[in-house]
This record gives structure tokens, C-alpha cells and sequence, in this order.
């Protein structure tokens, strides 16, 4: 087998963390070094604690959770509508007994990345969940870590489709536009999970019915996870369910081959009202700079769902070990 | 036969402006009051004298031109891409004998549409073909005009297409993104044939050939228009050829069944640099305010490219007439 | 005696709109053409209205009244905050039996202004007391007009001091900013009197009593309107009383020598939300364009006062006549 | 005497943050614990550098110097245009032996404010001659620092003089709008040193042969810095001389008595082109917020001078000893 891949989750949990997050523990393909809360869809008090009660509930005390930014770079904070009154829909988990590490997030962000950077480390794949204040910060204060990071895979923004928040914008965008900005800007490797990608993956009635009877031990906090995350608007999403957003960055991690992309460059508007956190894609090369990103442009849908079918089985074998 | 439809045609002639404006020449259905040419493709002295020439060449020297707008309402003027030195490629049409009528397109338009709203005249569709600084003028000016207009037909906008002069705006919002806004904001019945509209119908090179043997007497001159028209970017548009943009607008006033649309409410930017001109859809009520347009999302191309062989048609026969 | 200055006052009445017309009415330097009210300090009915009735009082329904636009360019209306119920305070003048002319505001400018530019009639001097929507909308659909303008000689703006309406703008740039960008960056002489001016002409208690003795016929009435215009704001403006503002268009007019002003190139905020409306001087050439505007810097207040007082006592003398 | 008030010194040397620098190195009143240098006049190497060699002048090779931020928030880096080649002018000093300390200046403010802010230590106040990126890093990274900062005392701003970098804008907040806007939006005591004051201070030729006779061992350095600064623009400034600005920070910190100062709200303008970076003050309670700052608008200039003058002599006494 191949070295497992190192990476670190910066994240706001939320209901779509959690299952990412769940996804991740259980694939030995993946070195998880740390995670890394940041404020999103809920305050950072919340997304802290709900990183740490996932990582009990998945078995995976073992990763360092490092809290992150506790608000936007420049804008007020907003918070997700979807997540419920815990950020886990209903679902309340047990007080965590794991805590915090003393350090924060950008200063985790910057040993890894800086250790990588100088050749001392393994370069490290961020993959981002949330708004990017976290990582913003990091390349603002240690420009240097930049030369650390193998890759940024990350959920958010929109480029076809329309926004989610707002007309034109996806949540994690507009959430922190200035930081989205500056983390497209920074000329790294980035692959950009946006809504034109999650809103291929549904997540829908059936399968929440084929994960719980899959996942074992973790069965029932799952599909209790997946219920809540039922939008109930087949007008939007031509089904049921609720589109698959940040699960697809674990599902690129493992399985790349399940999508396709485009390269281009983006820009992230961080001014107009109306347009405020669009993501803005030059396809054609007419803004004449070099290309910032690829794309996700097709998803293959069923083979997202049965990996993470499979995924989450494994939660079966290991309650029985 | 049902009585014809007022319309007058708002433009600036420009190559596709000349198609749409040589299909309606020959069609019954359309009671063409007046044309009024505004800054946009090409200056007004040009868009004017454009105007002027298409009329001759279609026969239809009866239909008074009256000039609008030398400028946009706030931004700087920007002109076109593709039209050529003349705005009609590379064709050099005879100078024209008609000339236009004394009272410019704003006194024109509060004439037609004041008669109308207080029901001494039919109300009149607007076919809208350039930027709309000529209809956002006359309804700042005369407000109780908008009780004459039956309904706006234009062309205009990108939705979930890309821009095509700027990475999000479509170039008649970009030429006076202001106009666009006051003419979206008016609350008037709208029909909006956008890039997503406009690049469904491209006038590829087999169909160059085919206008060009069907269109006698300006047989010549419709095939170098359309000759000239080709962008050589299959690698954008998935073939050969130029999109269709204005020529749709007279398609959807003849043949409405050709078209799928959807209503939404439209704003457009007039401030950010990234987004100046981008027109932003709510599709699903979010903001709460009223709808105020259609937009077209689905246009059946080939019965398009067989209603304007057609039409080209009827020149061989009034040319052997 | 020289022959006097053809001029136009386009205004809001307005509690300060009414003293600079009744000044303008009675001095013989100047032969008002017309008057063409804005939506401004009221809606354009109120405006319209209080410009009859102020005719009336002022004994000159010989100048013809022009309605102008009903509201602003691209922003929504916004009204003044110090003038009353009816625009003139608490004062109810007399039903006007006066009526407006049929033809409109632009109208009326593209008239003088254009038989002025080809040479068929004297350049007019624009006396601008409101927002600048009627000089902007004329001056983009007859662009031609601006050779007609001697000058424009106008209230509005705030350099030095802060705005009286935001933080920032003062009260006439912030209702038509994009009007007032057309304005400024049409490259015509201009005066501008702003608040730096206006603020160093209080109207203070001891002046209204010197008016009402002062001003025969129309006694009550100025007094009432002076009254009434007393801002009590002694904190702010370091003394009672209110801000001449308007009326300085006038003194000006008869006395420049009473005012000292210097060069600059003058922008206006049209975006930015905090700072909308702003204007922006640049006094020392930093941008490297011309110079479009002299901005009034010192007032002989005590000289104003007493001109106004020479004015409105000639009232006196008409009323006996 | 009373204890010396603890400060950091958060600068971008410079020239006139050397002469405020010089002015603290001899102030018994003050406790230097940190110098802080920032991208700003110049880039951060030559900042950083330039302070460390001040330091060497000036005989403090004691204080620690802590590199901060090497390019601002979100705009791109801008640099000053009256510091010469080196930043000091003309004038080169030698290589510094002394070194910046291994951790960052973020750090070193989160460590000093953090144990003030727990109580375990002293209560800072914060000396800003450059753009605020260090000081808005540090409270967005670490919150709870706020609590350990007794007082900002920064030049910065303009607010009835226009800017001296843009027609609006003064350079340090131009540099840095989105800090700027961070740290005013803070609600710590502040007390701002604009333009309004520092222009009020004009360092004449007299002065520096004043200087230059007086500061002994420095005296050379002094002089050159300070010759180097003048203006050479008596039309804009009423006199020959470059204005204090930074030195007047410390001189507000040893003699306050010196100056007058109002409360307002201050905003920063992030966004717009025109007038990126103004700041705009609320004198009058108009936007309802609670005030956050002391703006200084008069200063005894002669008495500033003489502080120097005084400050600057006791190198000459130093170097005798």
C-alpha cells in the first residue's frame, strides 16, 4: 500500500462536516495530522466542541483539534441556516471528554506547513470545509508555509449555479470573501468543490435508509445527521434530500477518479452588495493570469454514495471488534 | 389574420442587430413604428447610419429612425467586439438616401408609448436589441409612459452562462449597467433572451451557406454579415460559428412557442469592478420582492435557423417582384 | 446699467430655495428665463407647488414654471429633513393660481440652452439650488446644450466640513449623486458653493427680526419661513440660527466680490455606501485632469446679510406701490 | 517620579518614525518593551532593518525588535514616497549588529497584551506610526488581547485636511484600509493623530539648524533625516518644511497638555476607488454608535518643536558621557 496522504481538516461543523469528517477517520488512505475548527456555520464555541464529540463519536481521539479564527477576517460573522440549534441538526452528542490542544489553528497551520516548507516534513493537503479565515490568516502571517502545501481541496463557492446564502453566493464564500480571496490568490494548488459539484450529489431519502441499516455503532447518529439534512425542496434540486457539500471533499481525496474538473482562475468579490462572496471564474484566460484553480465540474454521483456506503460500514466491523 | 404587433425596435446596429432587423422587415405580424438607435455596438453617429442603410437594404425606407442616446447614463462608453470597422463587418453599404427624423428616440418613444398609456394609441412591445439608456432615459423622464409599453423583448444579460465581454457580464449590461437597472427596476412585463438564450443558437457555416442561396436580392450581403459573424472558437461555444444573440429577439416576438423561460426577479450591478454589468437572478423569491422578468432558458435552434431562412426567403420573392 | 444676466433657477423649494428666488425676484442684474423645480428637499409636486406659490408671493408669475424629473437618476428618492410639512416650513401660502408650463424642465433647457449654443440667443447661467438631476439628464440627451451654459453657479457639496445629511455629503450631492458625477465631469465653469461656504452665513435670530421689519408685504411670510429654518444646533454651527444656503446662489450672483474661492477638480462618490454623495476636491493637481470647478472658501457674512436685507426691503416698497 | 508608562513602538521607519523613535529612546516617562516594524513606507526587510539600526543610533540596542506583517491585509502592499532610497533618506547607516528577536510581532503582542489582559502583567499602550496590519492581525488572531491594550495612540487619518497620499487619504490607512477599519471597530481607547494635527506642525529649515546644533553625537543623522524631509511645498503648507507626523505620537504620550482633542466615531472606507482609505468621522452622534476615539485637532506646535528640541539634546549629553 502506498503512504497514507497527510492532511489537515480545517472545518466547521455542521452537520456535512460531521459525515466528511466520519468518512475521513475511517480511510487508511488518509494521515490525518490535525483538525481545525474555524467560525462558520456556527460560532467557533460550537464547531470546536462539536470536532471534538465527532472524533469521539468516530473513534478518533488520537487527532489533534487545534481552534481556529473565532470570527471573519473583515466582515461580521453569519452562521449557517441548515445545521440546527447544535450545528448537528437534533443530535446531541456526549459532552466531549477529549479537549482542545493548547495551540491554535494557525499556529498548528504554520508548524506543519512550516516544517514542510523547510523540507523537514511532509507537505500537507488542506482539506477545507469551511471558510477559509483560517488559512488566510496562516499565509498572511507565515507567507513561507505556502511552499508546505501540497494542495488545497476545498467545498465552496458556485460558478454556474446560483448561491445558496444569497443569490450569488455559496456559504463558505461569503462567510469570509476577504479570506476566500486571499487564499485564491495565493498561486497554490487548489481543487474547488463548489455548489455546481454538491448539488450533483443528493443525498436522498433512500440512502439515508441504506446508511443507517450500514453504519453499526455510529448507525443511528448518522441517519439521524442525514434526516435533518433533508432540504425538502425537489423545486430547487429537481429530488428529496439535501445536497452532498462538504462529504465530496474526503469522497475527492479517496476517489479523484469520480470526477471531473476544469482549470481556471477565480476571483472572489469581496465589495458589492448584491454580489458580495460570488466566486467569479476566468474559463477562457481573458483576465491574462495564470489559472488559480480547477473546477469540479461532473460528479459521479452513485459512486460517491456507495463509497460513502462503504465507508461507513466499516463503523459495522470496527463496533464489533 | 390577427391584427399586427406595434413594436419598436430599440438598437445598435452591429451585425446580429442587422439579421434581427432584416427578419422583422418582412413579417406581417410586426408593425414596425419606429427604430431607435442608441450608443452601443458602435457610436451613435455609426449605429445611426447603420440603421439608416438596413432600411434601405430591406426595402423598408417607411419606417421613420429617430436617434437616441449618444452616450451611457454614467459609465464611460465601451463599443463592441465584433462587428468591424463599420459595425457591419467588413460590408460597405450604399449611403443611405433616407435620413432620420428630426425628433430623437426619447421624444419618439414618450410620443408612441404617451398616446398609448392614456389610451389614444395601441400600447407597443419594445424590442430591445442594445443597451437600454434609451428606454431607462424615457422612463426617468416620462414616468406615465410605462402604462403604454405592452412588454420589453430584449436582448441582454447572462444568467448561468459567463459573460462574454467581461468574465460575468453579458456586453448590453455592461454598456450601461445603469439603464439596464431602471429599465429591470421598472416593474414592466419582461422577456429576457440572454447568453444562456443566445449561445443555444449558433449560426454555424453550413447555415451561412444556406441564407446565402435563399436570400436573393441581399443574398450577398446577408452571407458576408454572417460570414463575418464567425468566432473560429469552437473550443468555447462546442462548434463553429457565432450565437444568434439579437436575431432571437424577433424569433421570440414570431414564434414564442421556440422558447422555454422561466421568471425570476433580475438586478444588475453598477458597482463592483469584478461584477459592473453582471444581471443576478432570484429565481426562487429569496430577496421577496415581485418578479420582474422571464427569462428564456431553452430555445429549440433549429426552428429558429428554419424561421429566419425563411424569412430571408421572402426577399428572393419581393426581389423578383 | 449693464444689461442684466439671463439666468435659470433650477430648485426644490425649499425654505432657502424661497429666499434666494425672492432675492433673485427683485434684483434688476438679473432676467430670470425660468424656473424648474426637482424632486429634492419634497417630491416634485410639493416642489413644483411651493415654486408657483412662491412666484405668486413674490410678484412675478411672469416666469414661467417648468416641471423637471420626478426623481433621481439611478438612486432612490430621499427628501430634506428641515423643511416642514409642505416644504416651507409650517407657512400655508395662497392655492397658486398660477399654473406650470406644458413642456417640461428639459425641455425648457434644451430650448434656451440650445438656441444659445448655435448663437441664436444669450448663454444662460444656470442658478442650481437642488439636486442636479434636471441639469444632468438634459445634458446627456442634448449634449450639444452645453455650449449654451455660461455657468453653473451652484449649492451643494462639503469639502472641508463634514456632510449635513450623512457623515460625509451634504443634502444635494446625496440625492442625485450620479447627476452631480454628470455635472462635475462635463467640463463647464462652475461655482460651487458648498457648505464650507454656507456654513459661515448663519441666519441668526436677531437677523429674522431685521427681515420681518424690513420686508413689507412679505414680512410674516420670510419671517415665519426664517423662523422656522433656526436649526438650535448652537453647538454645532457655534452660534443659533441656520445656514444661508441657497440664498448665497443669488448673492453671489449680484456680489462674487464678497466671496473668495480657489480652483480644484471636483469628483462625487456614486458607490461606496459610507461615503455616497461625497464630493471630492482635488486642490493640487494630484489626478492630472482640469480643473472643473471653483469652490467657494470665504464669505463677507455680514455682507450677504445686508444685501438680503437691501432685498427684501425693496418688497416694502412694491407692496406700497 | 511615577512609573514609566509601558509601551510598543508598532512603526514602519522611516523617517519621521525615526525621529519619534530618537524622541522615546530618551524619555524616562516611557518603558519600551517592543519595537514592532510593519510593511508600510517601505517593505518589511528594509523596516525592519532601518528600525534596528535606529535602535543602534539611538543607543537602545536593548529593546527587542520583533518583525510584523510583510504586506498588508487585503490590498496590495503600497509604499511611501518621502522616505528615499533606503527609507532614511538619503542617509545610510551602518549594518546593525543587534538582530530582530526569532518570534514575530504578533506574537510578541499577544504575549505582552495577553498577560495584561490576565492580569499578570502591565497594560500597554500601543504607539502606531504605520499602517495598523500588526496591531489588527494580533486582535483578529487573539480577541482576548483587547483587554491588555490601555491605550492606541496612532498617527493616521485625515479628516478635514484631504489626504496625503490620495485626495482623500492619508498613507497609513491607505495602506491598510481593512485594518485601519479592524482596529477603530474595536472600541479601545484611541487617540488619532491626523493630518488635521500633524500638518499643523511644520518642521522649517530653522528648526533643523536648531536640531542639528543640539543633538550632539546624532546630530549629523538628525540633520540629514530632517532635511530630507522638507517638502519644498510652501503652497500647499503655508510654509517651507515637512509636516511631524509619527513624532507627534510620542509627543502626545509625554506631554498631552500640548494638545486638544474631540470625541467621534470613526469609520475607514474599504471599498470604494475614490476614496479608499478615508476616514470618516462622526462628531455629531449621527449613526448612533458610541464614540471610539479622541481626535486631536489642535497643537501647540512651538511647544512640540521645543519638546524635541529638548529631547534631541540629551544626545548630546549622552554621547559626552
Amino acid at each position: 500500500m502506498t503512504r497514507p496522504t497527510p492532511v489537515i481538516y480545517d472545518c466547521d461543523p455542521g452537520i456535512d462536516d460531521a459525515i466528511a469528517l466520519l468518512g475521513a477517520f475511517v480511510s487508511p488512505e488518509l494521515d490525518i495530522r490535525a483538525i481545525t475548527p474555524v467560525c462558520g456555520n456556527q460560532p467557533l464555541d460550537r464547531t470546536l466542541r462539536n470536532a471534538l464529540q465527532i472524533c469521539e463519536l468516530g473513534g478518533r481521539d488520537d487527532i489533534p483539534v487545534h481552534a481556529g479564527c473565532h470570527r471573519p477576517l473583515c466582515r461580521e460573522p453569519i452562521h449557517g441556516q441548515f445545521h440546527g440549534a447544535t450545528g448537528l441538526g437534533n443530535t446531541v452528542l456526549p459532552a466531549p471528554r477529549k479537549q482542545a490542544e493548547a495551540t491554535g489553528a494557525i499556529a498548528c497551520l504554520a508548524d506543519h506547513l512550516g516544517r514542510a516548507a523547510r523540507g523537514e516534513g511532509d507537505r500537507i493537503t488542506l482539506c477545507c470545509l469551511g471558510p477559509l479565515t483560517n488559512i488566510a490568516m496562516a499565509l498572511r502571517m507565515y507567507p513561507e508555509i505556502a511552499g508546505g502545501i501540497e494542495r488545497i481541496v476545498m467545498m465552496g463557492g458556485a460558478f454556474r449555479e446560483p448561491g445558496n446564502r444569497t443569490l450569488t453566493s455559496e456559504f463558505n464564500m461569503l462567510a469570509d470573501p476577504h479570506a476566500a480571496q486571499i487564499v485564491f490568490a495565493a498561486g497554490l494548488p487548489m481543487t474547488v468543490l463548489g455548489l455546481d459539484a454538491t448539488h450533483q450529489v443528493m443525498l436522498r431519502p433512500e440512502h439515508v435508509t441504506q446508511f443507517a441499516q450500514s453504519s453499526g455503532r455510529i448507525a443511528r447518529t448518522v441517519a439521524e445527521l442525514m434526516a435533518f439534512w433533508d432540504r425538502n425542496d425537489a423545486a430547487r434540486y429537481g429530488s428529496r434530500g439535501g445536497p452532498l457539500h462538504d462529504p465530496l471533499v474526503t469522497a475527492w481525496m479517496l476517489r479523484p477518479d469520480l470526477f471531473e474538473s476544469r482549470p481556471a482562475r477565480v476571483f472572489v468579490e469581496t465589495e458589492s452588495p448584491l454580489c458580495l462572496g460570488q466566486t467569479v471564474a476566468d474559463w477562457y484566460g481573458k483576465t491574462g493570469g495564470a489559472q488559480n484553480a480547477r473546477i469540479v465540474t461532473r460528479v459521479d454521483a452513485a459512486g460517491v454514495i456507495d463509497l460513502y456506503v462503504g465507508l461507513m460500514s466499516r463503523y459495522r466491523e470496527r463496533g464489533a471488534a
